[in-house]
C-alpha cells in the first residue's frame, strides 16, 4: 500500500512536470500535422525535454515494462477478428435449415451444381445492404478478398490491355489495408501511395495520376475505412464519380467490408457511389465489395460483389472458367437466418454492443496514457475494427517490438502502407474485436508503455 | 389400342429388316475399329445399304422423329449433375452441427478466419480417400476446379519461366473433360491432344512432348475417366511417375474426381501416384485433386489437393492472396456428417445403387438400338458419371443438333476436344445421372434415333 501511495505521487509529480512543459511547447509548436480534426487528436511533442529529465523517465519506463514481462502474457491484437462472443450471435446459422429446405425462390435446388450468380434471395439482401439493384450483384464464395483478387487479375492479366503487357499501377490511398496492396504485389501491379485524409483520399492526387493510362484502380474503403475508421465524404464520393480515367481497365476497389458496422450511431447514409457514377456516366468505372463477413462467420460466410452490367458479365465469363458456381446452401443458410435487412440491421446492433466497450477501452487507455505528451495521434471511430494509431516518426517498428518482446502481437508496422513501408514508420493499426475486455486494458497499457519508450529512444539517440 | 398395335408391328417389321441387313454386312465388313475391347464395342458399318434402303430407312426415322417431337420434351443429359434422389441421401449434412460444434481437433475455432490448410479431421478423411499423407494434403472451398485453376494459373503466369513470357502447352488426353481443356484456353495455354487409350494416356505421344521445355502440364482423370470412364492401368501410372519432362514447372494434373464412385464392383485399387513419384525421385511433378462435389452436394461441398511439401508450400503462398482461408464449417460438417472413411463408402454405396439403374438403361439403349449397325461405339464404364459415344466420323454435332431440336439436351459436340473441335465429330458425352429413370429411357430412344439419322444422312449426301 506504501508503495501504491509512493507511485501514486510521483506519477501525479511526473504527469504535472510533463504537462506543463506540454503546455508550454504547444503555445509556440509550428511543427503540429493536423488530421481529420473531428476524428484525430492534435498534440505537442516531447522534444522539448532535457535529456536527463528523458533518460529519468526512460528508466521509470524499463521498470514498469519489466513488470509486463513478468506476467508472461499472450495477446493479439493483430487482425481485425470478432472476438467469440460475437461469433456466438450467428450460433443459429448453423442449423437454421432443415432438410428439405433447399429450393431458392427461383426453383433452383441449392444442393446442385450451377448458378454463378448466386441465388435471387441472396442477390436481394445484399442488394438491400448496398442500395443497388438486385440484378447488379454477383454472390461469390467466403471471401470478398477472392473476388477482389479475381477483378485485379482480371484487369492486370486478361484484359486486352493487359494482354499487351507493361507495368500496370494502382492507387493505394495510404494508410490502408495490408490485403490489399498484397494482390497488387503479387499481381506486379505498381503501387502509388495516394495521401489519406478524415474525408477520403487526396482527389488532387488521384486526379493527377488516373491520366496515366496505366493506373488501373484505386483502392477504397469508404465506410469506416481500415485502418482509421474515416467515413467518405460525399464530396469526395461524387468526385471518385466524376474521374475520368486514361485507362479503360480503370476501376474504382470500393472495398465496403463495414457498410453497416457502427458501434455508436446510426449506419452512415453515403452517398450511393453507383448511382452517382452513372449520372456522371461512368457506372462501368467501379467494383463494390462486401461480405457477412464481420456479419456471422468470418470463415464460412457470404460475399458479393455489385458492378455494373458490363463489369457483371466481364466477372461471370472469368469466374465461369474456374468455379461451377458458389456455396449456395449457405447462401440459403444465410437468408433465412437473417430474413430481411431489418433482421441484418438487428444482428449488427449486437455486435455493436460487444464492440462499443472494446473501442472505448482502447480509447481511454490511449487518451489516459498518451494524451498530451506530444508523441501520438490516433483516429476515434465510429464503426468498423480498427484505430489508425501515429508514433512519433521512426518509432512505429520499435514499439510493436517492444510490444512482441512481453507477448502481444500489434500489425506489422508498415502493413497499412504499400509495400509494407510506411515512409515515416509511424503508423499502427489497433484492432480490438480480438481481445477479451479483461485483456484489452492490459494490452493496451502495455501498447502505451511501448510507445513512450520508443518516442524517448528516438528522441535521446538521434 | 390399335393404334400402339400397329405401332408395335411396325417397329418389329422395322427391327426385324435393319438386323437382316446389319448380318450381312457383318460377315463382310473389314473397317473396324477397335477401341478397348474389353469396354468398347465392335460393330459393321452401314456403308453397303443402296441408296434406296437408306432412302427407306430414312423415312421411317423421320415418323419416329416426328413423333418425339410432338411429346414437348424437355430432357437434360449435359452435365453429369446429380439426381435429386442422390442429393437427398446427404439431407442431414445441412443440420448435422449443433451451434456449440465448431472447435476443430485443433482447437481451431472453425467460425473465425485463418487455416489456409484446413481443419485436422478433414484433411484426414481426405488423405484416407486419396492414400496419401495428411500433410500432403491442402483442403479448399466448395471447387476442385478453382484449385486446378489456382495450380494452372501459377505455373502459366506466376512461376519464374511463366514470368519471361512465352507460350506455354499442356498435353490434353482425348476425349477428355471440357473444364480442364477451358482452364488451358483461359489461361492462354496451348493444348495439345494426346490419343487415349482404355488403359490410360498413349505414353509414347507423352514421352515425345515433355521434351519441350514450354509443356508445363498433363490433365489426368486416372479412376473413371470423363467422358469413357477407363481406370488407369498401374503400367501407365508407373510410367507417369517415371517422366521426366523438361520444364521444371511440369505437373500432372490428376483429378481425381471419380475415386471411390463405381457404381458396379468395388473400389478401384490404381498404383498410388504420389508414392511411385516418390519411388521415381518426381513428387515435385504430380497434383492430385478430388472432391466431395459428388459425394454430398455438388455446389456445397468440400475440395481438396494433394501433393508434395513443396507444391504445397507453393500453393499455400498462392492462395493466401487471395482468401483467408476456406470454410471451416463446411469442413467440419462434412467430417461430422460421415465419422470416418468407411461412413464415406457406406454412403457411395448408396449413390451406387442409384447411378446403376441409369447406366443400365442408357447401356441396354444403346445395345438395343444401336449394336451390329455400324453406326456407333461406346464405352461400358463400372463408375463415375459418363458413357463416351462415338457416332460416325461428321455425325457428332448433327446428332446433338436433332436430339436439340426435340428437347432433348446433350454435352455439345466437340467439347471433349481441345478447343471444343473434335477432329472426327464423332465423340458424344453421355450423362445419364441427372434425369429420372422413368425419362432417360425416352431420352436414350431419341438419342438413339438421333445417331440413325445422322448417321444415314451422311451416307447418304456425302
Amino acid at each position: 500500500m506504501a508503495q501504491y501511495l509512493k507511485n501514486a505521487v510521483y506519477q501525479m509529480f511526473l504527469t504535472f512536470g510533463i504537462a506543463m512543459k506540454i503546455w508550454t511547447y504547444y503555445l509556440v509548436n509550428v511543427k503540429i500535422e493536423k488530421r481529420g480534426s473531428e476524428r484525430g487528436k492534435i498534440m505537442p511533442s516531447y522534444s522539448t525535454y532535457t535529456h536527463e529529465e528523458l533518460d529519468r523517465l526512460y528508466t521509470e519506463c524499463k521498470e514498469q515494462y519489466a513488470h509486463f514481462q513478468s506476467m508472461g502474457l499472450s495477446l493479439d491484437m493483430s487482425r481485425g477478428k470478432p472476438g467469440a462472443d460475437q461469433l456466438a450471435l450467428s450460433a443459429g446459422l448453423v442449423n437454421v435449415l432443415s432438410p428439405d429446405d433447399f429450393i431458392a425462390a427461383n426453383g433452383t435446388d441449392c444442393r446442385n451444381y450451377g448458378g454463378i450468380d448466386g441465388i435471387p434471395e441472396m442477390k436481394q439482401l445484399f442488394s438491400e445492404i448496398l442500395q443497388v439493384r438486385s440484378d447488379e450483384i454477383l454472390v461469390g464464395g467466403n471471401s470478398s478478398l477472392s473476388l477482389m483478387y479475381e477483378c485485379a487479375s482480371y484487369f492486370a492479366k486478361f484484359s486486352a490491355a493487359a494482354k499487351t503487357g507493361g507495368t500496370k499501377k494502382f492507387l493505394c490511398p495510404s494508410p490502408g489495408y495490408d490485403r490489399h496492396f498484397a494482390i497488387c504485389e503479387y499481381l506486379g501491379i505498381e503501387m502509388i501511395t495516394i495521401p489519406m485524409t478524415s474525408e477520403g483520399p487526396d482527389m488532387d492526387e488521384v486526379r493527377k495520376h488516373i491520366t496515366d493510362p496505366t493506373v488501373i484502380g484505386i483502392w477504397c474503403v469508404p465506410v469506416f475505412s481500415n485502418p482509421q475508421g474515416y467515413v467518405y465524404s460525399d464530396e469526395i464520393i461524387q468526385a471518385i464519380a466524376k474521374l475520368s480515367p486514361a485507362s479503360p481497365d480503370f476501376r474504382i476497389y470500393w472495398d465496403n467490408a463495414y457498410a453497416i458496422h457502427p458501434f455508436e450511431g446510426e449506419v452512415p447514409q453515403i452517398a450511393n457511389l453507383l448511382r452517382e457514377c452513372e449520372s456522371a456516366g461512368t457506372q462501368d468505372n467501379v467494383l463494390i465489395f462486401t461480405s457477412f463477413s464481420k456479419i456471422t462467420f468470418p470463415g464460412a460466410a457470404v460475399a458479393a460483389v455489385a458492378a455494373s452490367p458490363i463489369n457483371l458479365d466481364l466477372l461471370r465469363k472469368h469466374l465461369i472458367i474456374q468455379t461451377i458456381g458458389p456455396d449456395k446452401i449457405n447462401q440459403l443458410r444465410h437468408v433465412r437466418f437473417f430474413g430481411d435487412l431489418a433482421g441484418v440491421h438487428g444482428h449488427m446492433k449486437k455486435h455493436a454492443d460487444i464492440l462499443r466497450p472494446k473501442f472505448e477501452i482502447v480509447l481511454s487507455q490511449l487518451e489516459k496514457n498518451l494524451a498530451g505528451k506530444g508523441i501520438a495521434q490516433w483516429s476515434i471511430p465510429k464503426g468498423g475494427y480498427f484505430v489508425s494509431f501515429d508514433t512519433l516518426p521512426n518509432c512505429a517498428k520499435r514499439t510493436i517490438a517492444i510490444c512482441a518482446e512481453a507477448g502481444l502481437v500489434m500489425t506489422n508496422a508498415g502493413a497499412t502502407f504499400p509495400y509494407g513501408k510506411d515512409p515515416q514508420d509511424k503508423n499502427i493499426r489497433i484492432a480490438p474485436s480480438f481481445p477479451p475486455v479483461e485483456q484489452l486494458e492490459i494490452a493496451m497499457q502495455l501498447f502505451c508503455l511501448a510507445v513512450e519508450m520508443a518516442a524517448i529512444e528516438v528522441i535521446l539517440w538521434k
